[in-house]
């Protein structure tokens, strides 16, 4: 719980005393490689506080293949949000690209916590506002980059992230073939 | 600022009585057909909350042409979040498409505000929570359906929609050419 109250700590005026309960809302739990951590299709009660690993979030397209939309590290929130905060179906499923361990809360425990602790409200605002500002640039990031331009800009905002990702699942949420992406790799290292 | 309290006590657990100072920390504005809220370049001290009226937000490519990547109406929040979370340069403007009317808050007179009523981080809380949600639901659309489709999508979901936005706008932001999307219209009415 130490690094989840850290980030809270960080990331909100909320006094690291005033959360000594709050690991009693979590259930810590580890996934392996390739596990899955919510699946497509299943009713998603949960989200996810990443300690350690990384995931992605994907569905599978009418023709079977899977289609990467984004990606989560260690002190982000992963979840299909509009499912966690409806309880209804899965529309996306995520995977442990690493071993990965995580905090799980459910949206009933969600709701007990932040009746014990609303001030954890102002957490979950900014972290939202900030995911939602990310949001946009993204939009404006495709409309305005080439794919190549996009995986170069990825690159340089995001070194870390790219020795980590597969890179067939990189060219998966870029919208590339795994094959021209290994040229663009290649090209820009040249 | 009633139509705010009333958005505020559907979407949170917050009582109207607790609300009754809010005014005091938003600017009521007016803006015309076409007029800008924010201008893409200078700095972004503000949100607002749409109480009549519609605006789409944009920025400008290098080739000159405006590139709509969003609309907000009646009680939505609209801003460019990125740069009002770090006060820093827009990289969006917000334009009128009617006459419209918002409630304005400043990054600074948020700040006061929450300090005086907390509780409203429920609100924005569960506000951008949905604005997420949305974007993410956004992003597997794009990947998914054909710009016919997206089209088709957005005529069933938001057809109040459809009738007040231009169709050089909805072209804009679909990415399509106007005429291309006039034909998408004749096909879809034949």
């Amino acid at each position: 719980m130490q690094q989840l109250i850290a980030h809270i700590v960080k990331n909100s005026s909320i006094k690291p005393e005033k959360l000594h309960s709050i690991g009693d809302f979590f259930e810590a739990r580890r996934f392996k490689k390739k596990e899955l951590l919510l699946q497509e299709g299943q009713r998603c009660h949960e989200k996810f506080f990443i300690v350690k690993g990384c995931v992605h979030l994907f569905y599978l397209r009418q023709n079977g293949v899977e289609q990467t939309i984004d990606f989560a590290m260690e002190n982000w929130w992963a979840s299909d949000f509009m499912a966690f905060q409806d309880g209804s179906i899965a529309k996306f499923s995520i995977r442990a690209i690493e071993a990965t361990e995580v905090l799980a809360i459910s949206a009933s425990q969600q709701r007990e916590m932040l009746a014990a602790m609303p001030e954890l409200n102002e957490y979950f605002h900014l972290v939202f506002q900030r995911a939602y500002a990310a949001a946009q640039m993204r939009v404006r990031m495709t409309y305005e980059l080439s794919k190549e331009d996009l995986y170069q800009d990825f690159s340089r905002k995001y070194p870390a992230f790219l020795q980590r990702v597969p890179q067939y699942l990189m060219a998966s949420f870029l919208g590339f073939t795994p094959e021209y992406l290994s040229e663009i790799r290649k090209k820009f290292a040249s």
